[in-house]
């Protein structure tokens, strides 16, 4: 129907704007060069007030993991005790790379459809003292929940422990307090909020991980952060970076300085708020409640929800995300981060709604929007 | 002088096609969907007689030192006895991920100004029957050294040890005949004679190295290699990989395949012979003999390389390369590789004789191009 214009409402990859794509097709230049040398520190710096640290920011070229495992393998030996707070697929994951890498694992489990309890994990560390590191999921995009990962540092109270964040899909969506919160360290990824071409992760450790990193006797070499804060102090990389992704950083950065990060992050809630408006509006049930919600996704339950989703996507050419893990086709997602704006929330809405109509599922909303 | 049309001509990154530049602007898709599970496999494949391999190519988002250590981190378990064969600054990179694997690490020094001698590679393992792994870099961009990895592999004789190759520089500018020269292990990136941006590594292993990786107790998780042979069956990456850059190679290999790969080849060597006979002419001493000579970088000694470097990019826009390691300020690198031609051959020898000319250095070649 509309399929020569697709809409891609996925919680990431997100569409990418025009200037922030062309940069990808500017000529080729040396890493090693002036050019990059002047750009690339400046525009991490830019990347600071996003993750409200003053740290210093490395970008790493890989995938979002590749960041996570820049995290675990600079911090993780051998029976390093860990606490892994699992509530969906990535904190799942989270779980994975420690286990990966040898660590003793402890994983405190939470409902996929809800936020993670601060209380519960005080509790379980004024048992474990000897827990070294928690890792957590800032916005658990898999289950469309926004964890309050201010609470749960502060739920450490006296403890030791380090927190390690997965900001992926909540950085530039939703505000980040690295140094006021005290994480210590936080990952993400450019192809999410920072509206920019996937395949560059970003890390930043606190002064505390990075001393604590000095000891970890884990195998690496490509993620090994201490070469890229060798290299930093001469404006590179060590290994030769997706140059042109800097460029393409650096105009989406520009976009972002532009609009204002507290119009941004405002943007994201009225996304949020209209969207699940909407899906009630329509009488269709919400994963998470409001308390829990993500700024950037939101999860939808549906039976058979990948027959659903492949029909939207035939359509309409709106593509929207799947369940993973145990909600694997009884959830669809609908990603509202990075470059995106209310408009783009009403056209999702309208799609279901027309569809249910058509397919015979009236809606209360449906029949207002469709028999006006 | 001529610097608004800067002249990149180091060994990588190279200059990108237009038509491949574009691909990388192209709107972002999703890489679960079936646009990206439709070409994906597809370009993995064409990339085949590149390798000389029926093997299954994978694709890594990451830099060239990735594919590396995917290599590493799959094959190498602490104490493996590996032997790598050094020459320059990638070989030297090889024992250093070893290392960080915690390798039982032989080491083999060549010369840093020619090829390794498979004699000598012969005699080791006849001492070293314990050998499991051998590393070694077929074109050694740091010493514009070509190594003959087929009479390497040869030299195994009945010897048991897998053969890992380094072809970043070396892939798609001259042949390489994975299956027939029995290598088992192939990296490469695509930032050289495969003219895409940099962010993606290739890796294949042969059944035998995919067999005795089985074993394999180092700890990995974004290069885990099981992971990309199992999203293989649904024609996906396990983690959201550069997909532009799927795209883009796809467009280059379209003109690769245009050429010809055997076109392609003797352009190179064409490149090759050409540098090299200018750089006689001129009077500069080439680091390497003509048997040991790199079809895609050249290496030609200079004292204080570096200011001249500097002078050429500033007057004439155009970048050459400096030294590494040992070499580093007494020797420039001239890249040309991937979409490069013999006219770019033609005019990096037309600066470097200006240049000569000008500031008194008159040379034998100078004085008949200037002078006539």
């Amino acid at each position: 129907m509309y399929r020569f214009k697709p809409e891609l409402r996925i919680p990431g990859p997100v569409p990418v704007p025009n200037e922030v794509s062309l940069q990808m097709a500017k000529p080729m230049i040396n890493h090693r060069g002036a050019l990059f040398k002047e750009h690339y520190p400046k525009v991490l710096a830019r990347l600071g007030p996003l993750f409200g640290t003053t740290n210093q920011i490395h970008m790493i070229t890989g995938s979002g993991t590749a960041g996570m495992e820049v995290a675990v393998s600079n911090l993780v030996s051998p029976n390093t005790p860990v606490l892994c707070l699992v509530g969906g697929f990535f904190g799942n994951r989270w779980a994975e790379l420690c286990a990966a890498y040898g660590a003793e694992l402890h994983i405190l489990d939470f409902p996929w459809d809800a936020g993670i309890d601060p209380e519960k994990v005080r509790e379980f560390l004024k048992h474990h003292p000897e827990i070294e590191l928690i890792f957590v999921v800032y916005n658990e995009s898999s289950t469309a929940v926004l964890n309050d990962v201010e609470a749960i540092s502060k739920a450490r109270e006296g403890h030791s422990a380090l927190l390690v964040v997965d900001a992926v899909s909540a950085l530039g969506g939703t505000p980040c307090q690295m140094d006021a919160w005290g994480l210590d360290v936080v990952v993400s990824a450019s192809q999410k909020c920072l509206m920019t071409p996937p395949g560059t992760a970003f890390v930043t450790f606190s002064p505390r991980a990075k001393e604590y990193s000095q000891k970890c006797r884990a195998s690496r070499y490509y993620l090994d952060l201490r070469r890229y804060d060798q290299y930093m102090e001469k404006s590179e990389t060590p290994f030769t970076p997706n140059i042109n992704n800097v460029f393409a950083l650096e105009e989406a950065l520009n976009m972002i300085e532009a609009e204002g990060l507290d119009n941004v992050y405002a943007r994201h809630r009225l996304m949020r708020d209209m969207m699940r408006s909407g899906i009630k509006a329509i009488g269709l049930e919400l994963l998470v409640a409001d308390e829990d919600a993500s700024p950037t996704v939101t999860g939808v339950r549906y039976p058979n929800a990948d027959g659903f989703r492949a029909r939207l996507r035939e359509r309409y050419g709106v593509e929207f995300a799947g369940g993973q893990g145990i909600h694997a086709n009884n959830i669809f997602r609908v990603g509202h981060m990075g470059y995106a704006t209310p408009l783009d929330v009403l056209t999702a809405l309208a799609v279901l709604e027309m569809d249910l109509k058509k397919f015979g599922q009236a809606t209360k909303a449906a029949e207002l929007v469709m028999e006006a």
